[in-house]
């Protein structure tokens, strides 16, 4: 066989040891927070049954599920008329009957509704791992990248959204990413601004063009909104949430006054309120908490609060965070009136703000503690030795596996980083002693077989 | 839209909390032990180009890698006559750029290989995902399941050999599973098997027969290679390995005997030996070493040593782990002389028998260690204090969302095993104080809010 350039399918990566040093750290501290605030892990397969995924997400969606072939002879029983047509969309139910999942969401629906009878509600569930989009790849875009997703369903409890503004606080408190701020707003807000202006039937055309105001700015929003036919009477009412100012609270009474007419939007401003308020004598470590009336992700499925985390202001980039509440998610699987909320970490995103910021601690690190060099076969059975007894002291121990010149030993240690050398050489062995290198000062200390100790080490 | 009965494609699973604080606790040990012996972590994408796979397992092994089908138009270029005749062996790679990866040693040497500048050789990774293969389900047979992998590549040493009987003993030990057995045998003395019969060209026959010895016992073994055209004659030889007796080195000093006339097959025997002496003066913790000369796993690229591990001889069940060297794994990819060393744990096979042995420590738990009941606004407020001082202390503690009947909280806590119940109604609240009621023996102590310690909840 012809040897192959090997490589891997665009827009996927391989994570090197260093890189996963820093992975692990994040999605340690994540799981570790989301298990302190009650959730509890699930895992759902790789792929849906085909069903499942399909009409989910939208058109845009259903084009980026990735499928998977059938097994055996796929073009067995597939519809003549359809073959001969190359008709794609129709052949592709019927050569494929699974699909890697799109998000963990809409699995996680699926989970829900299946083993209603097994699960205790309220349900507060985490999950982490890789989700599949056929996505043009792009800076920071990729077609396959982990979400962690923290849910809760079976209630309508606002004590939930309050949990996960805190839930996020002491995440990026954990990792000590700093002056994020949590910027939430409410399905209803956004319904009340539709009905004020008396355009409730083009709610989404709205909040669509409003959700840009960051990118296109107040002229470019008003134009949008007048491209979907909203009236420029209309707009002028809405004007003043353009230009929003002051704090959370600030923000709130303004909104009173312009939502004054519309009972949803008063509701809104009141579940908002409440978390304002609970917040405030329940204060948060080191997040921001902040109303911005333009947020509208995934309106689609969001029906009370809207969540999204932003980075801290001297790092440019996107969101780092999202979520919020769907009165009912599980209803596409047949099992009605259950509200859920939940939120999702930005992993590959917190992942380039801690190396922008320089968060990652020097102690997360890939590298043996103590590498002992290999002089021959009584020498290595002794370091052997030696290596077993710091393993059990919770050092990472490893004996180079070849007695190679000392040069080369050495040079491993280095291009490794590792701290510490031990040497046992034929004088070593006839003193029953080990010496052990600082590879960073250059020190180098001589100890008896005896005297094994972490502190050697450190 | 019609609602969906909601199920999972046949040969996958959802894990529950349950489930998954069990797989959690093993894979931890696992990872913790591979960093100790100086394992690094990869990661490689869950799907590869198409000839990276295809080729490398063998025909039933191209017939069991889940495809991708092709994005878009994935008719459009395909050859007409293909098309035409449905010949789904040349349409497949022409719909199917993309395949699930099969295992983690194939993506490994891929790695190894575009990777090889930025690598620092002899490199130890440790590698924990999950694989896919189209196999029929069946008991304890998956479609999707994890592998957990630790290999060296880049130096022919011995030692690694040793390191990785060493690692079997810790991982093991760790999981409390005494009594493994870790058995080795080496491609060179089947090698030298196959020589000393005169029948070197059917080694492969030969040794799938002989690797049923445990099955389908001598009479079976004897039957099959006579019909692979192997000589009664020849047999008669080589009928004393049949009933090998006695400990490791009494095995070696047989095969001695038996293999005195071939070359390879004495080279194996000296590093079988080696590893022997090496781990007698190293002893293993609870594992036993054995020398099962019929062990052939994989011998397509196994080259020296074999490893298989057995389970304790009181649970019925296949290897739970296996492994072994092949001299020249990254050559598919046009890397030559690079020797590599693995093993590989059997995550599903060790749950299960974890759970006939009743391993699992009870700590291990997907549950919050403290619920606090909620009685409403004021109330609920007060408990989230506590419970941020609670979480500040390291333990798990939640809010029941919704100032429910106290019954509907209490059932909550009991289904989940919660072990403490804190309430604070509105007498607690006047006292500034907090009720513990410990949910195993029904007893309740009262504490002021300044009296929050762990302590209480142990």
């Amino acid at each position: 066989m012809a040897a192959q350039k090997p490589s891997i399918p665009k827009g996927t990566r391989d994570f090197s040891p260093t890189e996963l040093a820093k992975r692990y750290f994040i999605i340690n501290k994540i799981r570790n927070e989301f298990t302190k605030f009650g959730f509890q892990p699930i895992e759902t397969p790789s792929f849906e049954n085909y069903d499942t995924l399909m009409g989910k997400y939208g058109e845009e969606g259903d084009r980026l599920i990735f499928k998977i072939l059938n097994s055996g002879n796929f073009a067995e029983k597939v519809d003549p008329s359809d073959w001969e047509t190359k008709n794609v969309t129709k052949l592709t139910p019927q050569i494929s009957e699974k699909a890697l999942r799109y998000d963990l969401t809409v699995p996680f629906a699926r989970y829900v509704v299946q083993h209603q009878n097994d699960i205790t509600f309220p349900f507060k569930r985490y999950q982490i791992q890789p989700v599949w989009r056929a996505d043009r790849p792009q800076k920071g875009r990729f077609r396959e990248f982990y979400q962690c997703d923290a849910d809760v369903v079976g209630s309508n409890s606002l004590w939930q959204e309050i949990e996960f503004v805190q839930l996020y606080d002491s995440v990026f408190t954990q990792l000590n990413l700093k002056g994020v701020t949590i910027k939430m707003n409410n399905r209803k807000i956004l319904s009340g601004f539709a009905e004020v202006i008396g355009e409730s039937e083009k709610l989404i055309d709205f909040t669509v063009a409003l959700d840009k105001l960051d990118k296109i700015g107040q002229e470019g929003v008003i134009n949008e909104m007048l491209s979907k036919g909203i009236s420029a009477q209309a707009i002028e009412k809405i004007k003043p949430i353009f230009h929003l100012k002051g704090d959370f609270s600030q923000k709130i009474t303004t909104l009173k006054t312009i939502l004054q007419t519309s009972e949803i939007g008063k509701k809104g401003i009141e579940e908002l309120e409440f978390i304002e308020k609970s917040i405030s004598v329940l204060p948060l470590q080191t997040a921001f908490l902040d109303l911005d009336v333009t947020l509208a992700r995934g309106l689609n499925y969001y029906t009370g609060a809207i969540f999204e985390v932003a980075a801290p202001k001297n790092v440019n980039i996107g969101s780092i965070g999202g979520g919020g509440r769907y009165d009912d998610l599980t209803n596409i699987f047949g099992l009605k009136g259950i509200s859920g909320v939940g939120i999702s970490f930005g992993l590959d995103r917190i992942c380039l703000v801690m190396e922008e910021l320089n968060l990652f601690p020097s102690e997360i690190s890939e590298t043996v503690d103590v590498l002992c060099v290999n002089f021959g076969e009584q020498e290595a059975l002794q370091s052997l030795k030696l290596i077993q007894q710091l393993r059990t002291l919770g050092l990472k121990a490893e004996l180079y596996p070849e007695s190679a010149k000392m040069k080369k030993q050495m040079d491993y240690a280095n291009k490794r980083n590792i701290p510490y050398v031990v040497i046992i050489g034929e004088s070593e062995l006839e003193k029953k002693s080990f010496v052990v290198k600082n590879m960073q000062t250059g020190e180098q200390f001589e100890h008896g077989f005896n005297q094994v100790s972490i502190s050697t080490f450190k």
